[in-house]
């Protein structure tokens, strides 16, 4: 059965335990949700601890180094190499455009680069995004913090060892009000051009990734549709829906959608030849989850399971540079994805099944 | 809020009381689920009683004559018009294939007519069923029963009257493992000549025409892949995952999925912009419901909810047969699924999509 002893030690089971010194981070792009998620998560963190800020708004480099005694410079600081001796790694939160230069930067000062998802606004700038940590020899992570997600991990456990039989169908919604409360449309976001795709791209690709991360298959196929009844979403998908095939006949296929506005939710559920797994609030950062299991041995309801996997997912890069361990989510995951999402845009597009 | 009073008095908004006596049935096609649900159905309801049985099996007959009292005759009798004294209507569940003939006779004697869904194996073969049944000038209802469904009733009222918002998106899987049990593979579900599709045909269309039937849209265009890795499914859809735009830029979006094997599930969802529903055991027979509603005012949590939706569904068929009420889901509503059928089966061999 479903092993529900979501504990530190099976929450944590890529931790050695062996990092001595705590690996310090330049957090490259301080946006709403690098402030209020993951430079918070850092410093509750173990092994990763934000020392620099780089920023080009006065206002947020000063309140960063109040808040959390940062070394904040601007965007040339960062470029002709200030403080490179205050960081060993970056964190790149910026618009999806502006990774490609960011963590170029970051490999030239020799710097280890944890990039947000995804990982640039087109497969090919993202492809030269990993081949310049490549030439580098700097470790490059994408920021899929689902991957570091406690429920998330001891789903693949146990769907690896036969929990559900095989894979038969995954189902996955992430609805983010990307207007809500006090933000307008104003915002990258919802700018073609730096963002290279909407609601697609920065929450569809959360049922999409964490899918492929829980079954360790890849896409082969996909069929989308997208539309953008409010103008606001001019530039970009407002709404996808779009049927990722993985393998052939003896494969099993995921049907996921996001959306840019609506009643904000997020769920994950994969249904087996014996057995389903269904998770609700699957994505949303920091919650608890609901999960339930349904095997041939019984129904397993788990409320509020989880931990805040931003902490772990910031402490398991550090860990990976201090030890020198693999890194799951790494470049090459994340161009999987950008194919992907390209792939499914251009379904979209034409209404016509684009092969991977 | 979510209506909660699941009551006799609102789970028959349509029930008149004017019905003085039942309208007599005759059953065509007495497979396991006509003897094991249906005519069960009919004996508990108030409207409809089950009075003649036609079967091709003397041991089926002579239990069915045993069990229920039914006067039982073979196809050749009733297509010789046998006992037409004794039923002033016919429920047709034979393999789809055989639904045309059959109807065709119950017309040709004047009686009415329930038929189980899909209404047949081709569009053009339903066409001419519903034409049999318009020229006669006798009723046909297509035999969908969560149509007749208390919760799913509710539902339609809850969102009409804008509960969820506009509606977004609809999720929805029927997996009904028919091969589980006694099921062998020679039964007509895994004929594709008798049954004109398989998982799609047989419960696919349960999650399509209950969303179709809760909004109050349909189908525009879609898009599908099917797949059958077991030889056994070697004539029919074995999995369909199929996509169904309701209207363009403004409209909103099914996923849908069916399997012939695997874990039984049966689930459906709409997600709007301000709230979302969710049903589990969404379309298993006189199952009770689970049902969640989430809204701006909160999340309500329904377990056990619903009623006997077939007892209904008779009862409901016989009271507009005896009052001369309109019948809902009646031929034209079974001819849109057909056609949504007909163009997933297209898409799906294609990877195109079809536009309805």
């Amino acid at each position: 059965m479903f092993d529900t002893t979501l504990s530190a030690a099976s929450d944590r089971d890529w931790d050695t335990g062996a990092v001595e010194d705590p690996v310090r981070i330049a957090i490259v792009g301080c946006g709403n949700y690098a402030r209020s998620v993951s430079i918070p998560a850092m410093v509750a963190g173990t092994y990763a601890t934000p020392t620099v800020a780089v920023s080009g708004a006065p206002d947020t480099r000063a309140s960063l180094a109040d808040e959390f005694g940062l070394t904040s410079i601007d965007y040339d600081a960062y470029e002709a190499g200030a403080a490179t001796d205050e960081y060993d790694a970056v964190y790149v939160a910026t618009p999806n455009r502006l990774h490609l230069p960011h963590v170029e930067t970051a490999a030239r000062h020799g710097k280890h680069v944890i990039c947000e998802k995804p990982l640039e606004a087109t497969v090919e700038r993202a492809e030269r995004l990993v081949a310049a940590c490549a030439d580098a020899d700097v470790r490059l992570m994408t920021a899929y913090r689902m991957q570091t997600d406690p429920v998330v991990r001891r789903l693949r456990e146990f769907v690896a060892g036969g929990g559900i039989g095989d894979f038969q169908r995954a189902v996955g919604d992430f609805t983010f009000p990307v207007l809500g409360g006090d933000a307008g449309p104003d915002q990258w976001r919802l700018d073609g051009h730096l963002a290279g795709g909407g609601a697609l791209y920065d929450v569809g690709v959360y049922p999409l990734n964490t899918a492929r991360f829980v079954a360790g298959d890849d896409p082969t196929a996909v069929s989308a549709t997208t539309r953008s009844p409010d103008p606001a979403f001019d530039e970009v998908d407002q709404h996808v829906d779009f049927r990722v095939e993985f393998g052939g006949e003896d494969g099993w296929v995921g049907n996921f959608s996001a959306s840019f506005s609506g009643h904000f939710n997020t769920e994950l559920e994969f249904l087996g030849t014996d057995g389903r797994v269904a998770v609700r609030s699957a994505f949303e950062p920091g919650a608890d989850r609901e999960v339930t299991v349904e095997t041939p041995d019984g129904t397993l309801e788990l409320a509020e399971a989880g931990a805040d996997e931003t902490v772990a997912e910031f402490d398991y890069f550090a860990h990976a540079v201090a030890t020198g361990a693999d890194v799951e989510p790494d470049g090459a995951d994340g161009l999987v994805d950008m194919r992907t999402l390209a792939a499914v845009q251009a379904s979209a597009a034409t209404g016509d099944r684009v092969e991977l």
